[in-house]
């Protein structure tokens, strides 16, 4: 053992012991006679002293030493003269007989603190000197006691921790599949799992009745900001449940986790809210409910008075920012841009202010009266100070648009604040949507998810009026997890399929093995999945994953520390019996 | 909730109780008046009662049930009146008042029993019936349990379990990879990874200090019976430790699985014995050391005395077969045909029986006197009764023979038993092996492993002179893991890649990010892994792997249930500018 004991663990009850110490060197200040050194290690810092008067030697050598050498050094424990409260070892402080070079650095390409002058670039490049950052280490320290934290839950509610293949089989539908060509199998193909969606049915009908698993999925899909190729999913699966006991049993996970983790304790029952009452008041099936703004329809209200924009529209809606009756033409102009934006997607904007003296002002005074917009405003539950924020046209897109105008007030409020969090469950999720451009159904969830038994018979008249089984988890605007209670019957697998446009025998090939276990007593089941890179960051308080994974691939899918992916010799591609296409060829 | 209480857990406390259980029919008994089901699920069996004289059309709805229908019944815990006291549930039995039939089951093509009249092929196709079998679910519930308290005892021990990415870069050092067309790379791929050996080491870089990771890993290799090309590591790596510090705090691991998961304490410290010895004594460098029966050298006593095979051999030695003095010429015959099979290799067997009335008998005693012979007995510590195995030829090829011949004996003296862990450490490796065919030295470890400190000069002498930091610990004669103490300096590990014939190039295009890393403050770090495969299939007294996966895959690489790998479309081989090779073109 190189050390007796580590950075961070030292304090007062230590004082006059011998110790020895290893780690790297944060920092070297020279005060004259005195050099201070603070050796860094996982757990911690503390703070090293040579003496020039004691042993110049020794402090000359301490006064050549570089940033992130590793050294071992021996001395005693001894009381600090200027304690620093902010650290555990603040009070104690090395007096070093022998220093030791372990391994001297290079100096590195960008500072080693917690705000770093390194490009993004350049960190990925040197991921290993990144990761040497507190914010970054205490992001993957979150992830491990996160992850423990999951797997001491689910285990004690008698969760089976089992492993499915990587090496899975190639499913069309969904997202584009990454895929390992096989020598054994000369042009045939395994594919990267999107979800182990399938084996953990399978799991259930061989008797399992109750499994987890945290676990590496793959989709190759364009990146985005906030998109890996490979992700991980606490992936969870039961028998013998409703609905209404998978919420219960994993919003008790989501609850263990706050009280553990970041010691929140949530006493009352998670909301459960329709889709359809997210999207009529929030706007989003991913409803942000740290503040409230909801959204309220004035249609009928404000419809049929003259002015056409409204009149042509088939939905008025507008949201009430509170207190910011003073927002000035600029302000007003710049959230009519942002509305206009092509992702948002809104042809303009009304407002109506509710002066604190009690006055109207609007932009569409024109063409109502001072009465009718103060039904509005009492509609909206507006008070003095208040704005109304109106968007109109189609309903669906104008919810939606509502819905991002809704978020970005606030922001611009300061309301989504990265210590409140505020989890609600979204249900009933239409089961199917039609695409226009494909001219047919895709599953809402994924073709396992079951129809609301009272729903059942709109597969012959009406599919799009199904309700789904399903169910979200949505914490501060984000989706954390998702799942549904499943299929378990062969017939209404294959009505499914069916509707999805899958021939019998594209079914059979993609999915036979399940309709088929389908047939030797499979029980209820139900399950769910949550993104644990995405519930870590929220719980970091963060807005991306790339900084709660250790090596994460930039937005081309390369790892630039590695620089992977790379070419192949002609050998290995030549025994994979694959020749890959050059761009002439395309 | 489709139950009120599991197939498990119900006894006499439970008497008189209304309950509801779900499960699969696993057995029906019609017994004139009354019909009994055992009704099974995950945690045991239940009996349930049908009684035709209170509800006959309930008795005949029960009798109309088929094995491994999905059911649900009501009704009172009763006391039982033939108990059965090998099940928790024997005590007692339900007097059913109501049946539900929730999905009904064909007829499985095998027996789902404790032992089984299905045969390989079509138990992996319709693998969700075979894991309803106790010995396949016992595996997959031990299998979960180990690895939970593996995490619990590396958590304690500070380890942080952090996620290495599975789409990583193409190594050909070592086996062959598992390689991934990357679509928005074209011409790129990635590699699955062979182990994260690499990244765990830069993982030190980043002074994580203590890692690990329950991970799995892929080797596209031509399948033997105990190999998987997905296979799944207990991945550990740590700082600022010397060898023993690993050697030590592992130990602790497999005694810690030992005592929570077998009952087994080991008081005391495992064996360490060197490469050497164990090639010496054992013939193997995985001895297993259930039971003795050494290898004992008797070259000098047997060489020069006019019997020309071990006159010419470099090397003779013997086991001692105790109490096989007995063994007929048949039995000899045996003996000598295993011994000259091409696995073994020897070209034949000399014995020398020291029988109970204290006479020697030998296939060899034209050449060697009973004196001589006598030496030969008391070097082996033989006692009347017993028998000398004796092998000669090429010492190391004739120590593996004796290795191969000591476990033969031991299988027939029945000495490796199942319930009997022997768990040591193996040391002392070479670092270095001489391929003849190559002509280049491979790593005996990997490339990372570090040399003994005082061998490191024979890098530029006799490379094979020189020991590693290695270490395997074998159970049993399984090796369940192995590692090392890695190189942390960057000119040491130039030097190992040039004595194993990398160009300069090839190690910077292969390694350079971690050559580079270890320019920036590297300590000294080591590592091991174990393969969890293998140490459960040991702790379930497996000799196979294949039942303590889920799903495997066959000697083909194949899953038989999911009929994977298959053909991708034109469209994705298109999209990921990758041709296949037909057959002629090969």
């Amino acid at each position: 053992m190189y050390r007796t004991h580590t950075c961070g663990e030292l304090n007062l009850s230590n004082k006059g012991q011998e110790v020895t110490l290893a780690g790297w060197v944060q920092r070297i200040r020279n005060l004259g006679g005195m050099t201070f050194i603070d050796l860094r290690d996982r757990y911690g810092i503390t703070q090293l002293v040579f003496n020039m008067e004691k042993n110049a030697k020794l402090c000359d050598e301490a006064r050549s030493l570089g940033r992130e050498y590793v050294i071992q050094v021996k001395g005693i424990v001894a009381e600090r003269e200027n304690k620093n409260p902010k650290i555990p070892t603040g009070e104690i402080e090395i007096l070093v007989d022998e220093l030791k070079i372990i391994n001297p650095s290079t100096l590195p390409p960008f500072t080693i603190e917690d705000e770093t002058d390194g490009g993004e670039e350049i960190r990925m490049k040197y991921r290993y000197l990144d990761l040497r950052r507190n914010p970054l280490k205490n992001n993957l320290l979150l992830r491990h006691r996160m992850a423990q934290e999951v797997r001491k839950y689910l285990d004690e509610q008698q969760f089976v921790e089992i492993e499915t293949p990587v090496l899975m089989k190639s499913t069309p539908e969904g997202a584009r599949d990454f895929v390992v060509p096989s020598r054994m199998n000369p042009g045939q193909f395994y594919a990267l799992p999107q979800s182990p969606q399938t084996l953990k049915q399978i799991l259930m009908v061989a008797g399992y009745d109750r499994y987890f698993q945290i676990v590496k999925c793959f989709r190759d899909e364009d990146l985005r900001a906030d998109r890996q190729p490979e992700f991980t999913q606490i992936d969870c699966e039961m028998s013998f449940v409703d609905r209404d006991d998978v919420l219960n049993l994993f919003e008790g996970l989501i609850k263990h986790l706050f009280k553990t983790i970041k010691g929140i304790e949530f006493a009352e029952p998670f909301l459960r809210m329709s889709y359809t009452d997210a999207m009529h008041f929030y706007g989003s099936d991913k409803p942000d409910i740290r503040f409230e703004m909801k959204i309220t329809e004035i249609t009928k209200l404000a419809k049929g008075k003259g002015f056409g924009i409204f009149d042509q529209a088939e939905y008025i809606g507008c949201i009430n920012a509170s207190g910011c009756a003073e927002y000035s033409r600029k302000d007003i102009d710049a959230l009519t841009d942002f509305v206009k934006r092509p992702q948002v997607g809104a042809s303009g904007l009304v407002y109506v202010k509710y002066q604190t003296d009690g006055t109207l002002k609007s932009s569409v005074d024109k063409f109502y009266s001072n009465d009718e917009l103060k039904v509005w405003i009492e509609t909206a539950n507006a008070k003095p100070g208040d704005l109304l924020l109106i968007l109109s046209g189609q309903k669906e897109k104008t919810l939606k648009a509502l819905g991002t105008l809704r978020l970005e007030m606030a922001d611009r409020l300061n309301l989504r604040k990265h210590d409140v969090f505020a989890p609600l469950w979204v249900i009933d999720f239409p089961l199917l949507e039609w695409d226009e451009e494909m001219q047919r159904f895709f599953a809402t969830h994924h073709p396992f998810t079951a129809p609301v038994d009272e729903d059942i018979s709109y597969f012959n008249s009406d599919p799009t009026k199904i309700r789904a089984k399903a169910y979200d988890m949505v914490i501060n605007g984000v989706e954390v997890g998702g799942g549904s209670v499943r299929i378990h019957q062969k017939e209404l697998q294959a009505k499914m399929f069916e509707t999805l446009g899958f021939t019998k025998e594209e079914a059979e090939y993609q999915f036979g093995f399940l309709m088929n276990a389908f047939q030797y007593g499979a029980p209820p089941h139900a399950g769910i999945a949550f993104g644990f890179d995405r519930l870590v960051s929220l719980f970091a308080g963060l807005d991306s994953i790339r900084d709660v994974i250790a090596f994460p691939k930039n937005n081309a899918g390369r790892d630039l520390m590695l620089d992977s992916p790379s070419y192949l010799t002609e050998a290995q591609l030549k025994e994979l019996r694959i020749k890959t296409i050059p761009d002439e060829e395309k």
